[in-house]
């Protein structure tokens, strides 16, 4: 089973990069959910290729149309289900990858999994188109969220080389995060913009591609949230997070770097603020025994360089059984760490409300 | 939902530290599979406390008890039942902590989320000692999985400051999974035993404690298996492994190492070994669109330093609402990542029994 | 959660009557099912509206669009969706019952439910209208059940005080299948169809209509499907028939009449018949401990009558808080009954099918 | 997957018969709940074996022991397990029918499904000993359900020949329910009991059995509970109760009648009383669309005769494959229905918990 997710609202994503369209069943919405449909469509922009020169030149729309569950403006708590048609589709730019899987993409193990009969135009299900469907029905999920004070923000943590300052959880503040979510590449470090595109352009110009990781905060949720073990915050956060394509790492508060601290540096001391229970540190990332504690949950995932480049590769022809050059034709991302920030982010709001209902 | 885990089986556990007992339910599994015993004690063992001067003194005997889905010597098909009783319970021990959070445990938000009716002592329902029933459980599915080929090994990358090699995935050989089965500190470089021992005794030496990364292999594993999206093999490995308290980070392949790589270098090339499909590299760790590919799936985690320590630390007093000096009594584990490794393996063996029923 | 089901394949129905459009999610299809679009539109005009003048009179098209999952003409594995238009939708029709709920229909529970926000018109996401989705469905999992030598037969039981003859479990052969497919209203003893029908058209006459029982057959099913307990096939069947609307009640092999014997006639006894093991008598409806045993699996599911009639009717005016009389204007179906009975074939298809993979 | 049931909570029971012990986890309770030990205790007496002349005379003790989730006299809000030893076992009575199944009982399918692996002895897995769980677990869900105002009663509606009244669902006082609570065979119409008993011990003395059925009322239940399609208050239930061994039939409010009425009798009218929406009749058995209206819900199972009878049968020998007569020895009940009543209003406790948690 791989196209739903979640418990108490499940999200049913569908549809192929070449196909008549993909979309998304949400069941288990509150009903009387004002949609800000202005509110949707800035995620899907965030999300969307051809904004600037280091994203794909694609245009896709991301025009979506609400089939389901929506009423005088108004969810009705019924199923609600969207659908985005695909109308810049050139079937005929990927036939030559109908038999030679390109590295790194899923074109080899779809096949294998489904036995030829996988649409192989343009990754077919595997592709990133698919995770508009994310954006929407995150952006739905967020604007929930934001009604019960919870605000998601994020920024990139690093592009190649090239690293952002990290979060520091106590200032995290309404400035910085209007400011994160209005940048063309959201960053701590604002001068290190130039460092990243430059990063980003370098490898464009060698027809090469270039990863990053980001680091998202989720603010304001209450202390108790989750479930220890299989429920905990860490799992259901992790397990939407490694369905987003190109996601290889994800670790929480200070994560791999924890490995190298004393217990005594590590342990984050509980204290009172005010009357209120906080921790001097957040090294667990806001998450004990996978429930919340109240302090933001910080963390970070990792994201590889995008799979199509232009460089001339090697693979086989699964057809012929023999080895191949090949190039990949059409027009790619460089970097899909600056897009992929608002599909963190939706697939996060699903998650936590997932948790809230 | 916290103690239910699986789709094809599912595993539900249950019990506290200072209960009657801890055990669970494997519900899913084949019939007539002759369960090796002295193959769970021997897994139960690598995690049992008390074995050596690096682990906790306290000696939980971890007999466990097998209560139905089992009979003549063979899984009936039914549900499979055990428990282990709680023997070594020194209650009292833990009622200072009943109204003093610990730093780093569950105490805390397992108090918010249950009002107060958690059962305290020993951190309860959050206590590692669950681990001895995903070992169990683990252990079973293991024993299938190595019927159909698959052989899941694992060693310590690191503890503190000191690394071990990792995994070449072109040389894990037999001789090497038999050898870290066997040793006490699983390692690549055997050279490094003594200066990881080190780093334990000197945290042990101030009561203090120092975390570590275990790094896993699953070999033999065919292409195909897994989903796209939610089903993926990276988000049902993440999920069941950040179940295991303690754990902070996971990366899959070359993880967060792969940002810093271009396109070029991060994709695995395909080729052809004597007719065989392969990949040259392995950065994408076996999986390629939530899919295996038939490579060795190599993933790594990361463990936090085990938060009960001697040293004194400061907390808040829920009962009184003001901060306190405090004192963890008892005997506990400077480093949990040596007892941790047979808990990392069980899971991964439950979550890949899952994908192949 | 309402619009979910299903283990090994999920089903996610969505839609309302006057909505854009009405569709569903099959995710968990075997790749390579060469779909046969002509026999999912036989079945689908089976439950089409205005087919004779028994049935209402309004004609909405029911033409479905596949979105994804579908590929050269075969299943692709991924998941399959399609969307079915609503062309006819006259809400002026319904404005009416915003504030009165109809009698026997889901009106005043949805709006209780969703707190007014559901939509009204037409019975809105509670339109029998979604079963339409459900034979689309059924009909999919109906073709993979025929490849495996399943089929899925079924008659009305009876219509008002008309009852049709039971099937005899021993002569359900090709000749009384291929029959009770191609009856308008399918009949093991066809001299009652007359009779049923002046039934139907004197509660049309009335403006009135009347309710009736389906009974249905799945042969071919091997013994040894289902589970005990939760997952037994009388569990998972009567889970989604129950789910169509208007179904009040479901009895399996001898149903109500068993509890009627003694152990003696009651108890099916096994005998060889050429090597195989049969049953005698099929009281237990081809199912023992929730499990088949490869005798066909025989139910009846009771129907009631429309709850939508002409006849000037009571209730409550909501919005102000009075009692009223009120006439339900529009076109409907005097007797539900026949149109049903490819609705419960698509039901069981998708329930068996579950099961079988 | 056989043993887990439920969504908000979850119900996942284990055992055989002769095994070690029967048992049952139930995960997402809430935290804070006093249980009342003797009330349990008195639900799993009322299902116990031994009790009077028309029952089995082996005397189970049904002594249960809480292992989990259970502390200082009320639940954790973590999983609360419980085990029930099983201490009647003489599995000698049951070596005959390792290789001879028993007419319908589940020991032909079971032996299909699990290979032969299964244990037999007294049906194993599939013994009617396994309701022991059910009616404990049911019994803590009562205990919150009662709490929030629901009652559950339930009286005999039929045994063999013989015929209680129905419930008047504007009838159902303290009285009345106190009284079926207390009654050995709980019957509306007190003046039943002895053509009842007369029905049973004349089975009995021929060594056969008798079948019935049971009919339920929920009180209490505010409307809006359920959800449509595939979580309608009527799915849920069914395949909680067709879990049941031996229910072969369910319907709810009028049922199987509710197809002889016309629309404009079994539509339920909604009026005012005292400012109140409430229906006139209740054909509908309190469901409307798969919610409920705010009227008693009230349904009817059908119970099969017990499969066990002294009188001799036909069979076939498995192993030699041959037909055989063969007797059952040991002590059976020659009508399972006043000890199934308890067990019909567990299962029905959880599955409305499940609602509304």
């Amino acid at each position: 089973m791989s196209g739903i997710w979640g418990n108490k609202i499940k999200i049913s994503i569908f549809g192929e990069s070449h196909g008549e369209a993909i979309g998304a069943v949400i069941d288990g919405l509150p009903s009387g959910i004002k949609l800000d449909l202005e509110a949707i469509r800035f995620q899907m922009k965030r999300r969307a290729p051809g904004r600037n020169d280091f994203a794909t030149e694609r245009t896709e729309e991301d025009k979506f149309e609400i089939l389901s569950g929506y009423f005088n403006g108004y969810t009705t708590g019924t199923p609600l289900s969207f659908i985005i048609r695909n109308n810049d589709k050139k079937s005929s730019d990927y036939e030559y990858i109908r038999d030679i899987p390109r590295p790194g993409h899923g074109d080899y193990t779809g096949r294998i999994k489904y036995k030829g009969y996988n649409d192989y135009r343009g990754g077919g299900h595997f592709s990133g188109r698919l995770t508009a469907s994310i954006v929407f029905s995150g952006s739905v999920c967020r604007q929930i969220l934001e009604d019960k004070g919870i605000v998601i923000t994020s920024h990139i943590k690093s592009i190649g080389k090239i690293d952002d300052d990290a979060f520091d959880f106590n200032y995290i503040d309404k400035d910085l995060i209007s400011r994160l979510n209005d940048m063309e590449l959201p960053l701590i470090d604002k001068e290190k913009a130039n460092m990243m595109k430059e990063e980003i352009l370098s490898a464009k110009a060698d027809e090469d591609s270039i990863g990053g990781s980001i680091e998202c905060a989720l603010l304001g949720l209450p202390a108790g949230i989750g479930d220890p073990y299989f429920g905990s915050v860490e799992s259901k956060l992790s397990h939407i997070l490694f369905s987003i394509p190109g996601v290889k790492g994800i670790e929480f508060g200070s994560g791999f770097h924890i490995t190298r601290l004393k217990g005594s540096q590590a342990n984050d001391v509980l204290y009172l603020d005010n009357g209120e229970i906080k921790t001097r540190t957040n090294h667990n990332g806001g998450i004990a025994g996978g429930i919340t504690n109240g302090m933001p949950v910080i963390f970070r995932v990792a994201i590889k360089p995008t799979s199509s480049i232009g460089i001339t590769q090697n693979s086989v022809d699964i057809g012929k059984m023999e080895e191949v050059e090949f190039n990949i034709t059409g027009r790619h991302d460089p970097c899909i760490v600056p897009r992929a920030v608002p599909v963190v982010e939706a697939a996060a709001s699903i998650a936590i409300l997932d948790f809230m209902l």
